[in-house]
Formats: structure tokens, C-alpha cells, sequence
């Protein structure tokens, strides 16, 4: 198995969320799991949900951990990059990522936001923060997937 | 001379500005020099500009450079932390700071607002990303110093 | 494919080698591939032949990038993570691993020898800076492999 | 008080340390004092060692902190950096410094000397890792202070 052919894309969100949010999060991952590697911060709700999408869906998912324990994955986290980075682990998570959905959150996904528009990666938002220039709003997973897929080879075909 | 009494407060803001924000910035860091060290990315514009009011006040600066070089900080940084983590040098000028003020800025000034709101770090607002949940919006130089030692002194009490 | 049953082993070595030394790295590589994630600094040199034996055996492998581009990994890396932290990527690479084999290598791969060192890893060093106390030294691929997984099997029983 | 024409020199060392070894990094601090900024990694024993000695002979000292929270500071740290980067905050002491004077020492310490020695900074051993190439082994704390300030000024002069 190659995974040298997939796009990476980061899913940020909240470690704790609604079942509405979840659902989302987890469709959105499903629908990336054939085409791209699933990186989210590895632990609880939107991440666990989109990596749960995505290994049910038989992709693979990268978890890049704040804390010092591999342990602390969520469960559908298949490669956990431990950093002991605390909140530094935003950097790295957006830094490996091509592009990104940003799916409701807290402050935490808005850091990971403003990092990936600084570092000129593609942002699609589904429920988050919203007014923030250079994110791509969208209201579905579906859109979501398919918006983060456009930006992307437009970005494949300007470079 | 003994700095340990002194609160760490960092400016946040962009590289480059135009000459009213560099003024605004300067004359924040001229009112922090008493009371704190001013803390901010090392670089030009709102860093460069806070450090060169807290040093003309006779204050102590600290600059928290992104690349691998000292000599990247701005004249006005009397401490280079040298760090060569790039954006994450952010969420070390972000824990660093007992609190912090935002002056104008861009994509990675958000990203730090962010960090300092996920850290619980009061943050004070001076003509930068408005709307922000959190953040205690003012409109001078004054206010802005005003407030952050206020937000800082409710902190000490209520610990 | 499922990942998570893999222990995360990492090679630590210099970016450029020689061909003896390349040809020990990579059978290190081919014979972890069936039962570990491969990770490395994902540069060339002993990073590189670690990566491409793991790669041609079928295995999974990891390089933990000290730069801001996925292009700079040598082409035997899977999974890139890049990480813009310069040197500070050794230790989110460290970090990771349950256990790492060192083969040859300079100041940084002492860095890394240390840095498991001191986060309580096993280290296995083959052909590498000698008479650290509590590195394993060996002297074939194949020890390095048998010790790597004999030291983690001793750790999983004895926790 | 400008610290801009001052040396930043690092302090490698153990955070607990026997008393001789306490003596030595206390003299090698008290000695650098007036000609450099103190750097340590801010915890206990050679660290603390080494801060006080500046402080005591009115120097300035900055702890670059492993943990989220200043308090976790010896207490002759005047500028804690708290890094929350767990042992990546050992790059980021070894980048900022000038050059470096390793006392006594554990792993901790070893990964330091080898960060400092891969990124060409002058090291100076003192008590400490045997052997290492590249590091000036000395046998005082006035030969330590004596030979970094040399190997300084050899190194302005060559470039």
C-alpha cells in the first residue's frame, strides 16, 4: 500500500462536541478516506469523529498529539505522532497538512485556522468561526470535500 | 536590577504597518516599560515599534524570533530568544506572557489571540480582528495598558 | 490495513553515509518492515536506506521533517511530517518512537541517542558513537532488530 | 541598562546536583556575570547553581522552562521563557546561546552538548561527558569562563 499518491488533510475541531457536530465531522472523514491521508490533534470529538469516518471508510488517519502519550489517541488514530508540544502540536498538525476543513471548535481550532491561512494553505470552514477572510465557507460534508478537492488542484495547477 | 517583580506582557502584531499603528504600538510599549517586560515576536512593525517605546521608556524587551538567527530581531529587542521553530515560536511568546495586547495585525496575530485565549491569557484589543469572543476591545494606547494591568490584577486577586 | 497493532520504531543516523553503512541502515529497514512503523528524520543518508528497505519489504514509514516542505523527504517516506521546528523535530521524532536503533551517525544522532536516553526509550546502537551507558550495543542488522524488540517486549511485560 | 552588547551564554547541567558540582556551576555563573546573559533551562540544581551566581554578582539570567508555568523557575531566574515544549525547550535554550559551558550533566545535558556541537555553537566541559569530539574540555570554572569568552572571540574574528 502507497500512500505517496494521497493529499493530506487536517480536520480541526473541538476535542468535545454535540452529536450534531460529530456526525459531520465523521462524514466529512469518511468521504476524504479514499483520496487523502486524515490528519487531525488525535484526541476526542471532531478529531475522533473524522478519523472515525475515515478508518470505517478503510483510509488512513494520522493523529499529531499534544501531550507525551501515545495513549492519548482516540481509538481510530492509526499513526499517533506523540510531541509533547502542548499547543505548538497546532504548528506541526497544519504545517504537514496541504489543506484544511475546520469544523465548529473553540479557540484552539481558530489558532489552527489563522496558522494554515498565514502559511497560504487552503481552508474550507463547515460551522465555525465565521467572517474570517481567505476561509471557504461551506454547509455540507459533501461540499466540504469537494470544495477542499477543487482548492487544491487549483492550487496542483497554478504552481 | 531585578525583573522578577515585573509582569510579562507581550505585543502582539503584525511585520509591517502603516506609520499611525506603528505610533499606536509605540506609544503601548512606552507605557509598559515601568511595570513590565514587553515580550513580542522580535521582528519589524508593531514588534519592532512596541520594543522601541518600551526601550526609549528605559523598559526591558524580549523578542521571540522564528528563524535561527539573532541578528533577525528588530534593534530594540534587548533579549533575542532564538528559537527556530518557526510559526511556533508564537505559542511561546503566547505562554510566555502573563497577558497580552493585539495591535492591528494579520493571520498569525489571530493566531495568536487565539493561543492566549486557549491558555486563559487576557487579551486586550486595539484596532485588530474585531468580534472575538473574549477579547476586551479598546480604542488608545492608554486604555489598552490600562486594561491589561486591571485584567491582571482581577487575575492575582481571584487565584 | 491497520496500523495500530505496529510498535513505532525509529532509526536515528546522519543525512549522508557511506555504502556500507547505507547497506546496514537498509537491512535494519527491511527487517523491521513486517512488524513496525519505520520512523526517521526523513532525510537522506542512513534516514533514507532505513526508509527504502522498510518500503521495498511492504512496511509503513514516518520521516518527521526538519523543514517546511514535504518535498524535501527522500522518496522512501510514506508519511511525511513536516514540522518546521528545525532541530526540534528530533525530539517530536523521539518522542514518537517506543524504541530506536542508531546506526553510525554524527552530533545529531548523539542528540537523538540522548534525547531517548533521557525520556527512558530503549536505544540500540550499531556501528554508532560508543560508551553511552545504557545504549545496547550490537553488532549486525539483524541483533539491532532481535534487541529492539526483545527490550520492548521486556518493557510491555514488566509495566 | 542595555543587555545588547552582552554574550548570551548557556549553562548546560542536571536539575539535582551534588554540592561541589552546585559550587562550580554558582562560580562559572558569578563569573560570566558581567559580560554575559545567563542562559539556563530555569529548573534546579546546576541551573539554579549557575542563575544565582549571575544574580548574586548583579548579572541578568533567563530560564528557558520545559512546563507551562513560570513558578516552576528556579528563583534567580529574572526572564523565565516558558516554552511548554516538554524537552524541545532544549533547542531553543542551545539556539538562542552564543556558546556553552556543560557542567557535570545526564542525558538532558548530553542531547544539549551534541545540539550546540550539530549547530557549530563553541561548548566548553566542565565535569562533564567524556570524549566528545569537538567539545574544550577544562578543569575550573575560571578555565571555563576564560575559554568560552576566547572561543568567542575567535569565532567574531573568523567570520
Amino acid at each position: 500500500m502507497d500512500f505517496r499518491n494521497k493529499r493530506r488533510i487536517a480536520i480541526f475541531g473541538a476535542g468535545i462536541c454535540d452529536g450534531e457536530i460529530y456526525q459531520l465531522a465523521y462524514e466529512v472523514g469518511r468521504l476524504l478516506a479514499s483520496e487523502a491521508i486524515v490528519l487531525t490533534g488525535g484526541l476526542g470529538g471532531v478529531m475522533e469523529a473524522a478519523s472515525r469516518g475515515a478508518v470505517e471508510a478503510g483510509g488512513v488517519t494520522v493523529g499529531v498529539l499534544p501531550g507525551n502519550r501515545a495513549e492519548e489517541a482516540n481509538p481510530y488514530v492509526q499513526i499517533p505522532i506523540v510531541t509533547d508540544l502542548g499547543q505548538a502540536r497546532n504548528v506541526v498538525l497544519v504545517r504537514t497538512a496541504e489543506a484544511a476543513i475546520a469544523i465548529s471548535g473553540g479557540y484552539g481550532t481558530l489558532s489552527e485556522i489563522a496558522l494554515a491561512l498565514k502559511m497560504w494553505k487552503p481552508v474550507v470552514g463547515l460551522k465555525t468561526w465565521p467572517g474570517i477572510e481567505g476561509v471557504h465557507y461551506v454547509q455540507s460534508a459533501e461540499e466540504a470535500v469537494h470544495k477542499v478537492f477543487e482548492l487544491l488542484s487549483i492550487k496542483k495547477v497554478s504552481l
